[in-house]
């Protein structure tokens, strides 16, 4: 059980209450906005929101409060908790000070209007719409990265903000072997076919009220905990935490290929399952949520991918899918399966297949490190896009909207976001076999629909620490070592080569 | 068009606008704790309000913004816009530094614990569980009366914090008359038996999904503006705005007696309205919302009785009634009319008629008059609410959980609420006069469904002004009196006694 015995530490929390609050307030208010709000409520919610993220920046490098965090890193026998908490306020406050005000109000007003200006040129497959908007937000990002400082690339600096302590040399090794890897398992899925195989349930239109109800049986057997959490619909599917007991997705009902808003489910199941996990002494503490971007893909890809597209998880749900959506009654389990776990290179990353996936986050950090750096400029991206989609995934896009213009990531200023999305899946494939060694074989407990067992398991190697430990440490520490793609690789290997009959 | 010149009142309208996005984000909590919050996520919901109300409290009482206001207060040549901002800003400042933080504490712990106990004593009809909180609450609400001062009854100074200027003196003057004329139309209305009626639609249950559209469809009809507004459900009804763009109300669904649900959606749309029609320019200002709760109350007795139970109402509604829900087919426009405005004595406030629905309110603001000036005692209640009761209505309650424990409001230390609940009814009425005097018959426009021309003087006349004037200025100016019972006497003898066959 943690403990704050320190009184420095102590201090710091009851002040730090505040802080929470406003970011309570403000977790409620981006999820409401995607859900319920009135349309025209956004002008009034974008002012309220941008009052109360100044207001929070305000209050944490308010001088009494850097002062108390300061004397706090210099205090010895803290306890592991106790050291969480002044790693992640520091952390906080140093990349704040980093950030001159009028450098975020500048990011903060540009990646605003490169959304709407994205929004149109995917619309219209026009890059050049999107593309003065880019060389903004490429200039902003790159001053970013100086701002914060680094010691070998700029883009560095920028995968820290994402992801606390990752390096592009970390990068770069982890792509080194996934993508040769990755090919290699590629090219044996294709040559056997059995998972490439087209299931008319692609193409099948599903009831939305039926639909709705099976999210919410499947929830039931996962052990979605109502009293704490709850689904609702949005246009992306999100997840968003107002507290340890409070805790919210989200999914989408597009009237086609029902696996899409089934798998949005399960994985934002998975990114919940972490928060409402988090020890409850660690509510409205800094360090009372998940420990990294990377750490959370790694939760709800291993319930996307790991659980739900497994054989035993087709098995244990197509009695309900049978009886309330009614596509799946004359099909086999083994049908059901390789529908859920088909793999086929494609254009868009979002319906990309476990296989394929990181080779279009290989294609997007490889371009964001050579704009960062300087090596490529703006008007080279779709080219450029193109052609390493071909060499990654053999297809080509017909047109930018295809393209260099299907992700929101680069509009919103995320640029260095995207590998948290492969340390995500290379974290599931290293709980699957943390699983394994401590447990016992993972399908077996799905085949039961014992899903208990399993959330015991992850609550107890890694969600009940939240973010006490940096992401790498949580890793080393729990699953005895940082983020391993050779797991991801054997996982894929085991289920995709070895799994086709 | 308002317009904000001066240039000391737009620099505190720009400090304004942080406390403004802190009342939004509270708002926001109030309405999603009431709709959507998992049950378990209250406990770090209640820290994170109250948290927000203390960096509320400091923002509005900071030395920076109270001698601006104060600056503000000497300045000559505002107009009226300009003049509201202050005036409602002054109020606020004066009424936070009268009551010690200490108090506001003590008032808080005690009505949330207090909540409590009243919740058991009524649902047990015993109060002697909630004497000894009600008993604090007395004693702590006597002292805010005197920590806020007054010229001559204690009673004032707590009915000025509901409805700003509103005095003893101006209630007693308003039930002087309102009692014996109430009585007289009641009489009458017993004798002739046309309102007396019971309808069997009283006992009748409903399908809930049924009744979800019959109100979704008279909002339509109503002219509710979805992309600004919207209905959810909540164990009691309430209206709430996050700015005049987003205005949220919700009804409950109890199964039986469908015109409870039905009123609660129409009466909640009369509130929306207000907040709807604000000019747009005083978003985000002091003024930028309903003038007072007798006002607001005006709005939505407006819609709810004067529009809602009216004959040409049951006429436009009853075919959507029959087609939706069914139990109204057999039935005459007649006979919806009078299950709509049924009169009959009763035990219970909230489902009291027009008219005897302030002879409710008279026994509550008596009582606590009373109370208030150390006449009567808190142990002296129960027996004294079942006399005057009796006396008043004919009725006599069976037990404390019909009688003095029915509200929540003493639980809650709203003592001096109650008469802006007869304000508002008084408003209703002079706004009928008002518009019968300047546009012409309202039953007409009912009839015909024209609503538009019902909201075009909604707003010209009350609503776009939102709280520039004080409310009794505000109904001097714009409908000619301050509140006048009469208009309420008049509006019902016409209605219940002569319109009755």
């Amino acid at each position: 059980m943690p403990v704050f015995e320190n009184n420095v530490i102590k201090e710091i929390l009851a002040k730090y209450r505040r802080i929470w609050a406003i970011g309570h307030a403000m977790s409620l208010m981006g999820w409401d906005e995607e859900t319920y709000m009135p349309e025209k409520g956004v002008t009034e919610r974008s002012t309220a929101i941008a009052e109360l993220r100044a207001l929070y920046q305000e209050l944490v490098l308010s001088d009494q409060f850097v002062s108390l965090v300061e004397k706090a890193k210099s205090l010895e026998g803290l306890n592991d908790y106790e050291k969480g908490v002044v790693r992640v306020l520091d952390r906080e406050i140093t990349i704040a000070k980093k950030i001159p005000p009028q450098l975020n109000y500048e990011l903060a007003k540009t990646t605003s209007e490169a959304f709407v200006a994205w929004r149109e040129a995917r619309s219209k497959a026009e890059f050049s719409i999107f593309r003065p908007w880019l060389q903004k937000v490429v200039d902003l990002t790159k001053q970013v990265a100086e701002k914060l400082g680094y010691e070998e690339h700029p883009y560095d600096a920028l995968l820290d903000l994402y992801e606390e302590g990752l390096r592009l040399r970390d990068v770069r090794s982890i792509f080194s072997i996934l993508e040769p890897g990755i090919r290699s398992v590629l090219e044996k899925v294709i040559s056997r076919g059995y998972f490439t195989v087209r299931s008319p349930l692609e193409e099948a239109k599903y009831d939305e009220q039926a639909m709705r109800r099976v999210n919410e049986r499947v929830l039931d057997l996962l052990g979605f905990p109502r009293d704490r959490a709850r689904l609702d619909v949005s246009p992306h599917p999100f997840t968003t935490n107002m507290g340890v007991n409070d805790v919210r997705i989200t999914t989408r009902y597009e009237g086609l290929d029902f696996k899409r808003s089934l798998f949005s489910v399960v994985h934002e199941f998975g990114h919940a399952t972490y928060e409402l996990q988090v020890d409850p002494e660690l509510a409205m503490t800094p360090i009372g949520t998940g420990a990294s971007l990377g750490v959370h893909e790694g939760q709800s890809r291993f319930w996307e991918n790991v659980i739900g597209r497994s054989p035993q998880f087709a098995s244990l749900v197509k009695p309900l899918l049978d009886q309330e959506l009614g596509l799946t009654r004359s099909l086999s389990v083994e049908d059901v399966y390789r529908y859920f776990a088909s793999v086929r290179p494609s254009l868009i990353r979002t319906e990309a297949d476990e296989v394929t996936y990181n080779l279009h986050i290989l294609l997007r950090y490889e371009l964001e490190v050579q704009l960062v750096g300087g090596e490529i400029k703006v008007d080279d991206l779709p080219e450029l896009w193109n052609r390493r989609t071909e060499e990654l995934l053999g297809v080509k896009p017909n047109n930018d909207a295809e393209g260099v213009l299907q992700d929101i990531h680069w509009a919103h200023g995320s640029i260095g976001y995207f590998p948290t999305y492969t340390l995500g899946n290379i974290v599931a494939a290293m709980m699957r076999d943390a699983f394994r060694k401590r447990v016992g074989d993972l399908g077996d407990y799905v085949a039961k629909g014992d899903f208990g067992q399993i959330k015991s398991f992850l609550r107890d190697f890694i969600h009940r620490y939240g973010s006490t430990y940096a992401p790498k440490e949580l890793l080393r520490r729990q699953l005895g070592s940082e983020y391993d793609p050779n797991a991801l690789l054997s996982y894929l290997e085991e289920k995709y080569v070895k799994g086709a009959p």
